[in-house]
């Protein structure tokens, strides 16, 4: 059993959405960030980092696994599938997957601190992130328009990436005129294991619309760390 | 043998480092960014990113490879050294890369962008990211606080962070009191192939002192892009 804990952001769909897609059983913690839960000393046993998502492999003596990307790759790697075997089509993987960690992650994360929280509108830094992950999908829709998937075949590094640029509006960076970019994102927003994975922990989308519900889910949520 | 593709960064040590340590054959290729060389069309097909560092491995057809993390897995796994064989130690290694890939390279990177580059000083900006990038330090110091390496032994996520980690004062991160990362600097710091490694493409530290050894150093670097 894999116990996975997590809250409804970009990094922790990618962990939610793999394990949905590879149809593994796992139990949900939800990670009360806002209330400060991800630094708390049993959580920084499983995350050393203080953040989500983390997971715990109870098949593997409890080992615990942090980072999105290594959480991908080792879930990836247990299963057999979503990352090829050969050392070619692998790297190919990791190549797109190191892509998300190091670029499309932090710069759209970047875009959404200074768009959205930063104290002060600061246009010039706001401009920096937005102007460097619309080029980051750029990169990426070159891409497509020569091959369907990122790698040669469906796999981890197109659901990383997807679970961060399908974010686009929040993050304020157009994908205007990037029509493989607009192909990919139709191809897997149609995948049922990931439309159930985005609602992991919680049906964000929905309760968007509906701030009654989203309070009283946020009141109810306990954070439940146990290795 | 591999076609090396750099300049002198911290992401481009990452791989003359590991390339070193594994004491494997490559021909190193300046390319010139200040030039902009890295978004020549040629460049493009090895590295869609136009960034460095990317390789080829002409033993496997040609294969080309960009994102710095991405390669030292690939070469690693070449080599059979520096990442273990089993999954937990696979793992291991993967996350404390993948915790450089995504923090400790972003954040340093940005932290140098506000406090070396930008047009304006905008301090608060400096801050967050001089602020998070000693987070991060503190999170290292406290692996290192309980493990003589990041991962169980001596690996490519050693080097990975490592490579960033000692530009410290470029970034103007403070590294005071933390003694468990000084003794692990200290410890990278006497490896002959790391000392090797950072000379690749150019010994930048040595240049640094001499003006005009700098100049005529870049004024005859040649970009050469041939595969």
């Amino acid at each position: 059993m894999i116990e996975f804990y997590t809250a409804p952001t970009p990094n922790g769909h990618k962990v939610s959405c793999t394990l949905e897609e590879l149809g593994l059983e796992y139990n949900t913690h939800l990670v009360n960030i806002m209330a400060g839960d991800q630094k708390n000393p049993d959580y920084l046993k499983i995350c050393p980092n203080g953040r989500i998502p983390a997971i715990v492999d109870t098949e593997a003596g409890n080992f615990p696994i942090f980072e999105s990307g290594a959480i991908m790759l080792y879930l990836a790697e247990k299963s057999g599938k979503l990352l090829p075997a050969d050392a070619k089509g692998r790297s190919l993987v990791t190549q797109w997957l190191m892509f998300q960690m190091s670029g499309i992650g932090p710069m759209m994360g970047q875009a959404n601190v200074f768009y959205r929280y930063f104290p002060e509108k600061i246009q010039p830094v706001i401009d920096r992130y937005q102007n460097e992950s619309r080029r980051l999908f750029e990169v990426l829709d070159a891409r497509l328009g020569e091959s369907e998937w990122l790698a040669d075949d469906y796999s981890i590094a197109d659901i990383a990436n997807w679970c961060w640029v399908r974010t686009y509006k929040w993050s304020g960076v157009s994908r205007e005129g990037l029509d493989n970019l607009d192909r990919w994102l139709k191809a897997m927003k149609e995948k049922p294991s990931l439309q159930k994975g985005l609602e992991v922990p919680i049906p964000l989308d929905s309760l968007l619309d509906n701030k009654e519900a989203a309070d009283e889910f946020v009141k109810n949520a306990r954070t439940t760390v146990a290795t």
